[in-house]
């Protein structure tokens, strides 16, 4: 957050300050620009969702979602973009980087955006259908010979 | 589950059913691939995870985690070998497809699985570091436009 202590006092007796002003604006910017990409989904009959990742005031990736035409259940845009922007910045840890996305993540996305690091995510729209539409059951059988490389692993890396 | 109402009542007996012993080597079978996978990825350099998916009885996509030679935060194994699988099965839904993983899935590959429609996840070590080592902050500004185009998107589907 600015240090708001040099704001021109009118602006701030109407309750809003420049730096309101502004966050709105480059919000404005990074929504349309994501909901472009949703509509370049659209028109390829793809679910319209679109995003734009943004670091230090400038898009470093954008993409759309892509999971019917490439066959490719991970194809959603977060998942597109945060390959982008890590390829662009060459790390996968995507530091002070905000994501604006057309609607709220899955939860494959949302653990794609936690694992690359991401500051913030700003959507525009509600899920509504989370991942309900599957169950998928699942079941540990411990292997000691997989735990025992896994301790040894990370001992070595200490 | 197969009927076990066949089965010779020695094997019943001793408290191992003949299905039991065949899953059982089954399940070897696969999580020893997955733990290859997961060797490779540790000579590598990489923190050992690995994981084969199967339909059949056959594995159709096998893959190791990535994430630091990529410099991808979404290389995880799951993830690439999921990708791999919906290529090679020319559809996004693995339906009918089972996940052997060496380590508990994160939220991310979890969400890939569940998105991919695969049946089971079968880990052979629990995850005692989820993702908990990063927290992202979240914001929903809703937009009209975006919220009419995917209304009117699945309005035209329906």
């Amino acid at each position: 957050m600015k240090d708001k202590s040099n704001f021109d006092e009118d602006i701030e007796d109407i309750g809003v300050s420049e730096n309101t002003i502004g966050d709105n604006l480059t919000h404005k910017k990074f929504f349309d620009e994501a909901i472009t990409q949703a509509n370049i989904a659209a028109k390829k009959g793809e679910i319209p969702i679109g995003c734009v990742i943004v670091k230090d005031g400038k898009i470093v990736a954008k993409a759309y979602n892509r999971r019917e035409r490439t066959n490719d259940a991970t194809a959603h845009a977060e998942v597109l973009a945060i390959k982008k922007a890590c390829k662009r910045l060459k790390n996968w840890r995507l530091t002070g980087c905000d994501i604006y996305v057309t609607l709220e993540p899955c939860m494959m996305c949302m653990g794609a955006i936690v694992n690359a690091r991401i500051r913030k995510i700003y959507y525009c729209a509600p899920n509504n259908n989370p991942n309900l539409n599957h169950n998928v059951d699942s079941e540990c059988i411990i292997n000691d010979n997989y735990v025992s490389l896994l301790r040894d692993f990370f001992a070595n890396k200490r």
